[in-house]
C-alpha cells in the first residue's frame, strides 16, 4: 500500500488575469488526475496586469468555495502565487506534474519547446497536456477583457462573479 | 482520506507490434501519474501484425519483469489486450485517463479529433497527452521493422530482447 | 440591377457516405452565401461505399424535404452526383464557388494544395473555406460508421433518419 | 424571386496600411461571392500607422476608381473605416459574411480562434476563408514598408500609385 | 586548397513516376549547392509504378541532355536507381547531403521524423530542405497522372516530353 | 575543373546574443555544405541586445579559435556583422546560400514567408533549411538568458566560455 501513502500533486500555472471558463474546464479535467491541484499564479514583474496577484488569488478561491469550482471530489484545489521558474515552484511544492491546456497545433509547437526546457531542468517533473471542450477553444483572459471593452458578450468566457469583477475593474 | 482509498488507473493503448523504446519512455512518464497503468494492446482483426497478440503481451510482460520496465516504483504495470473501442475498454477496467504520446503538430491535430470523439462517448474518461525525450521523436514500431529489413541500426529503437525477437520473426 | 439577374451558385462536394451533422452544419453556413447550393456526391469507381450513389442522393433529399435541412431561406438546395473532376462539375453547373470545410491545420495544408490545383485548372471558380461549430470537429462519416459497428453513440454525428438507415445497412 | 431581392454584402477587414497586391487579389476573389464588398479599415487608437485612416480610404478608393480594382463586375466595392469590433461593424452594415485570407497553417490556427469568437458573438454572420495566388503568400503591408526602408524591390507587393505614396511617406 | 580537392555530392531521392516541374525546380535549387547531384530513383518492389525504373531514368536523362535540365552550370546531374535505404545509397555514392523539398507544414512534420531517423543511422550525412516557387506547391506526380486521366490541364505540372510520355502510357 | 575554381559561400544569419549550442550544432551541419561559412550578426538599431555587436563577434571568433567550433575541416568559418537586408548582405559577400534552422512546424510557416520574400528579391540566392539534434529543439539565446536570471541550469544551452560571459553581463 506504499504507493497510496504519497499524495499526488499537480500544478496548473498561468497568469489567470482573470480566471476564465476555459481555465475552469481545464482544472476540472486535471482534478481527476491528482490528489491536490495547485492553481499557480505566476508573478511577472515586467507585466502590469488588470488584477493584482492577491485579487487573482481571491477570485479563484471564491470560485473554489462558492462558485464553478465548488464540489470537485477527490482533489483538493488551492490558488497560490509564485515568482520563480514554474519548474522550480513545482519542485518546492512537491508536484509530480504540470498541466497545460492545448487548443491548437500552434499551441502544441510552442508548448513542446517549453516542456522540453522544463524536462531539461528537472526530468522528474512531468508535463501533461489536456484538452477542453472544443467550444472553449477561443476563450482567453485577454479576449474576455477585450470583449468587455468593446461591448461584446462574455457569458461564455467568464463566471458571473468574475465577469462582474472584471467589468468593475475595467470601468475604473 | 477518502481520496486515497481509490486507486487511480490509466491506460496506454497501442498496437505495440512490437513495443519500442519510444513506448517505454512514454510508459515511464505515465507511471508517475497513476497507481496502475494498463498497457492495452488493441486487437485489429483487419490488420495482420508481425507478432500475435499473445506474443506482444509476453514481450511487454518480459520487459516489466526483467527488462527496461523493471523497478518502476509507485505504479503497477500490466499488459492486456482488448477488442472493443478503447474508451469502452477504459470503462471496463475503471480507468480515469487514457495516455497518448505527442511527437509533432501533425500528431496533435489527429489526436485532438480522436480525443474529442472519446470525450463525446464518455466525458468522465480523460485524455492526457505526454511527450517523450526528443531523441525518441522518430521511433516507431514500423520504422524499427523497416530498418531491420533494410540492414539499418535499431539499437535506439528497441530493447535488446525485443530487437532479437523481431529479427527472428522477420527472418522466418 | 444587372448583378442581381445572375443567380450565384455554389457546390459542396464530398462522398456523403452518409451525410453527417458536420456536413449539415457546413451546408447551413454555405447557404447564406449563395442562391443555389448543389450538394455534389462524387462517384469514385475505385471505392466501394456503404450506400449506393442513388441512396446517398435520397438520404440528402429526404433531409432537405423533411429533415435537418428543411426551411433554409434564400438558398435552393439540391443533391447531385458527378463522375468527373470537381472543378469540371463546377463549370458544368455554372458554380462560382466550391465550399470546403476546415477543421484543423492538417486539413488546411491538404486543402491548400487541392485549392491551388483547382485554381490552376480554372481560375474563375473560387474555393471558400468555412468552419463549423467546434463541437463538430471530430464528426466524419467513417467515424460514425465505426462507432455504430463498435456499439458507440452516434446521436451527435447523424440525424435520426440517417442513423437508422446506417444501422440497417451495417446490419445486413 | 424573393431571394434575389436582398443584396448580399461582405466585408473584408484589415488595417490596410497600405493596401497591398495581396489584399487586391483577395478582394477580387471575394467580389465573386457578394453583391457589395466593404473594404473595412479598422481604427486602432493604440497603434500609430504610417498612413492616416482618411489617407488609407483614399488610396483604396483611388485603386477602385482608376487602378487595380477598377472594372470588377457584379460587385460594388467601397472602403469604410470603423472603430468597433469587426463583428459589430458587420452587423451595422448588414453583412452576411466576413472574408479572411489564409496563407499558411499558422494563419489558420489563429484565424480559427477569431472566427469562433465572432461566431459566439453573432452566429448569423459567417466567416469565409479565401486563398490567393501562392506567389502572394509572403506579401504584407509591413514587409512592403520594410523593403522600401531597406532599398528592396516592392513591385510585387504594391501598385505603382501606392508604392509611390508609401515611398513619399517614408521619406518624410 | 585541400577543401577544393573533394567534390561535394548531393542526392535528391524520390520515385519520379514521372519527373514533374516541381522536381525540376528543386533540382535547379540543389544544383547550386553541390558539384554533383544524383537524382536517385528508389525502387519499391511493393508498389507498381506507371513507368518502369529504366523508363524513369531515361525520362530524366533526356531532360538533362535536351530538356528543362539542360545547361545547368557548375553541377553535374545524373539519374540513378537504388534499392536500399536512401541513407545507405548516400553512403555508397559518397554524398554529403540529401535534399528534400518542403511544401507545407504537414510536409515538415513528416520530413523531420525521416531526417532524424537518417541522422540516427549516419550522422555524417546531412539533410537539407529546399523550397520551390510557390506556384509549384501543388505539383506532384500523382496529381499530374490524375489530371491526365480526368481531362485536366497538366502544362504547369510536366515538361512537354514527359507529358507526352505519360499520356501515351496512360492510354495503353 | 571550372566548377572547383569557385569557392561556395554560405551565410548563417542571426542575432547571436549570444551564440548557443543550438547555433553551434547548426554551424557544424552547414559547414559540410560550403567552403566558407559566414556567421552573420544582424545589427538591429531598434533592439538593445545584452552583448554589443563587437562582443558577439568576439565570442564567436573565440569559439572558432579555441572552443566548440575549432577544428572544423573543409570549411572556413568567420563572424561578420551587417546592417542591411540579409539577402543584400548575401549578395555583397557572394554567398550562394543562406542557411536557416528549423525546429518546428511553426518555424516552418514563418520561415517559408521569409524565404519567398528573399527569393523575390534575388532568386539566385538560395535558402536551405537544416535541422539539428532534437535535444537542441528548445535551445535559444533568450531562453538561456532567462534561465540564468532565474537560477536555472544552462549547460545544455551555452558553451562554458559563453555561459561565463553571459553570467558576468547579466550580473552587471
Amino acid at each position: 500500500m506504499a504507493k497510496k501513502s504519497k499524495e499526488r500533486i499537480g500544478i496548473y500555472a498561468g497568469s489567470f488575469d482573470p480566471l476564465t471558463l476555459g481555465h475552469i474546464a481545464m482544472i476540472k479535467e486535471a482534478a481527476i488526475l491528482v490528489d491536490r491541484l495547485i492553481i499557480a499564479i505566476g508573478i511577472n514583474p515586467a507585466k502590469q496586469g488588470l488584477f493584482t496577484i492577491p485579487e487573482r488569488v481571491d477570485l479563484i478561491n471564491e470560485e473554489i468555495k462558492n462558485g464553478a469550482l465548488k464540489g470537485i471530489k477527490g482533489c483538493k484545489l488551492e490558488a497560490k502565487s509564485y515568482d520563480c521558474m514554474t519548474v522550480k515552484f513545482a519542485q518546492q511544492v512537491g508536484a509530480a506534474v504540470m498541466f497545460r491546456g492545448l487548443r491548437s497545433a500552434n499551441d502544441f509547437n510552442d508548448e513542446l519547446g517549453l516542456a522540453l526546457t522544463n524536462k531539461d531542468q528537472d526530468s522528474s517533473i512531468k508535463t501533461a497536456f489536456l484538452i477542453t471542450d472544443p467550444t472553449l477553444t477561443s476563450v482567453s483572459s485577454s479576449m474576455a477583457k477585450a470583449l468587455i471593452q468593446n461591448d461584446g458578450k462574455v457569458s461564455t468566457y467568464l463566471t458571473p462573479a468574475i465577469e462582474k469583477a472584471t467589468r468593475t475593474k475595467l470601468s475604473l
